[in-house]
């Protein structure tokens, strides 16, 4: 997203002299180029990491298309700021700091001093009857997320989120972006059984029947997503708008990569997807967004716990285009 | 290899307490129980990490099975020396140690402060036409490279290696050990273009007509290895042994682990492959040490480089089993 002063051969060249053979470091050559192309140097960086989580309720969740009740989105919050979550765990294992924004859980608000209230409403209506939530609401959850993404000081910004009845949301979400049948895109979430899942297809059928196959990605939104899925499409482009690196983590956030991508063209360009998530609907998201990640670990957890485990590979080839010695000045001759 | 105080009914118990959905951290949980049996304890730590570098030169790099010419191998040590290749800006990006040996490089021994002599002759003999190394030599590798793998004290080692012709070293130890054909082996290493793939094929071809099909893993080293590579292999061994986690990197590294798990059967309990090299006789390798690699970036460096990018998963699985709190004592539900 930013103008690039750096050509894509001079990167190459950069890289090409390394002391290793030509195309050895494989996809962190990749990942070094892009975000040389990002910073618009010769010399990137990604010294430091940024994660935000979005926790918001979902209207759906009280009709059973999660395994876990809906108290969990606010006990979790709670356990993000008393540091007892993955996620916390995570961002200091690879010096990452974090932040948690209130985009709408259920109940009183929390009062916090850690906590960023930014609550659009208590939890969004049910999208299998009606819309999740106003235009209003999806221009203004957008418009803060944006300012959030746009205020990240740090080289790399981690999106994460928490909800209980999320993945229906991203499925719904995606389904009507892409045009694609909700069934495609339903899976165990974080842990139905079959009857679970049977029960969470037909209530998704039923909430996707009410609009067109197709709407454009606010619509999108409106409709079927949730205050920290239209929160988290905002954050990503700010911060992609700003020059800043945007790791995206699994399904649900790849939901919001995609209507980021739809409602400001070229912030992909500025998005490293961070792993394969094992949600049923991923692939086909990552398809869309032609989109491959850098980890396959079976992760289906969310709150950015897969963008923070993949920080350590953007910052070490960020290094090594910065750090590494040339064949030049090691004196290292090249093949014969 | 270390007596585990342990049960796996106990390491499952922690880990499904953690506020997440079951089995929702994938091969992380896989991981962090690993280390916890391999240290014996459910609060298991990978908070240092050391990689030992291997270097030796190879008789069959002066008959072309190389891309690059045999200087290249010195010239890297003393590029390792003064912190300019990828696995010093690896190591220093995820804050390993890292220390050089000299196994056995052509010319005379380099003198200098930070390089472990270790040296076991001025590189082998041409396993084209003769044994790579005399049987005194192998025992004394490996025993050396016991040694030193015994004298870790981090919670973590990798392994890495560097020697012009190596890969081609590495495809005939595989090929005996496992009783297949080498050219099922062959790959093009740094980067052989076909011409050269070619010529590689055929004096493999010709090393392996010498011996016969199968060989223990002592006689394939003797046969066909290089001195870093079996002092690696003696490495493996007394790192596992002292119970520390042993990262086991690419291809070269992998026809290491094989001989170690050969000659020292139990000790692969302890080993971490980090990820899939894009070297061709990988994938067979892997096969055979039932091993399912954390990455697959297309990398074929060597030097460690992919065991340090692996690193960073490795203490984040500690620290999540460690450091995460329990549904018990965040007060977050469990399903409904």
């Amino acid at each position: 997203m930013t103008t690039s002063f750096v050509t894509d051969n001079a990167i190459r060249a950069v890289l090409d002299g390394k002391t290793k053979p030509l195309g050895s470091l494989g996809r962190l050559e990749t990942l070094a180029a892009q975000v040389a192309r990002i910073q618009g140097t010769l010399q990137p960086r990604a010294d430091s990491c940024h994660l935000v989580i979005f926790a918001g309720d979902h209207g759906m969740a009280r009709s059973g298309v999660s395994a876990y009740p809906q108290d969990v989105t606010r006990q979790m919050v709670l356990n993000f700021l008393s540091g007892g979550a993955a996620s916390n765990v995570f961002a200091a294992s690879v010096g990452a700091s974090l932040q948690v924004v209130d985009a709408g859980v259920v109940g009183e608000a929390i009062d916090h001093p850690k906590l960023f209230n930014q609550r659009q409403g208590e939890g969004t209506s049910s999208a299998i009857e009606a819309p999740a939530m106003s235009s209003t609401q999806v221009d203004e959850a957008v418009e803060k997320g944006r300012e959030i993404g746009a205020a990240i000081e740090a080289d790399v910004a981690c999106f994460g989120e928490m909800g209980i009845g999320n993945t229906s949301s991203a499925s719904l979400v995606c389904a009507k972006t892409l045009g694609k049948s909700v069934v495609e895109l339903v899976g165990r979430g974080t842990g139905l059984d079959d009857a679970g899942l049977h029960h969470k297809r037909s209530l998704l059928t039923q909430a996707s029947e009410r609009m067109p196959d197709t709407l454009d990605a606010r619509s999108a939104l409106r409709e079927y997503g949730g205050f920290e899925i239209a929160m988290m499409t905002g954050a990503m482009i700010g911060a992609a708008k700003a020059g800043t690196v945007v790791v995206i983590d699994g399904f649900i956030a790849s939901a919001a990569a995609l209507c980021a991508s739809r409602i400001s063209p070229r912030v992909e360009d500025n998005f490293v997807y961070a792993h394969r998530s094992a949600e049923a609907g991923h692939e086909l998201v990552l398809k869309a967004l032609n989109a491959t990640p850098l980890l396959d670990l079976g992760l289906r957890l969310g709150e950015g716990t897969g963008s923070l485990l993949a920080y350590p590979l953007i910052r070490a080839a960020a290094d090594m285009m910065r750090n590494m010695a040339s064949f030049e000045t090691a004196g290292v001759s090249g093949p014969a």
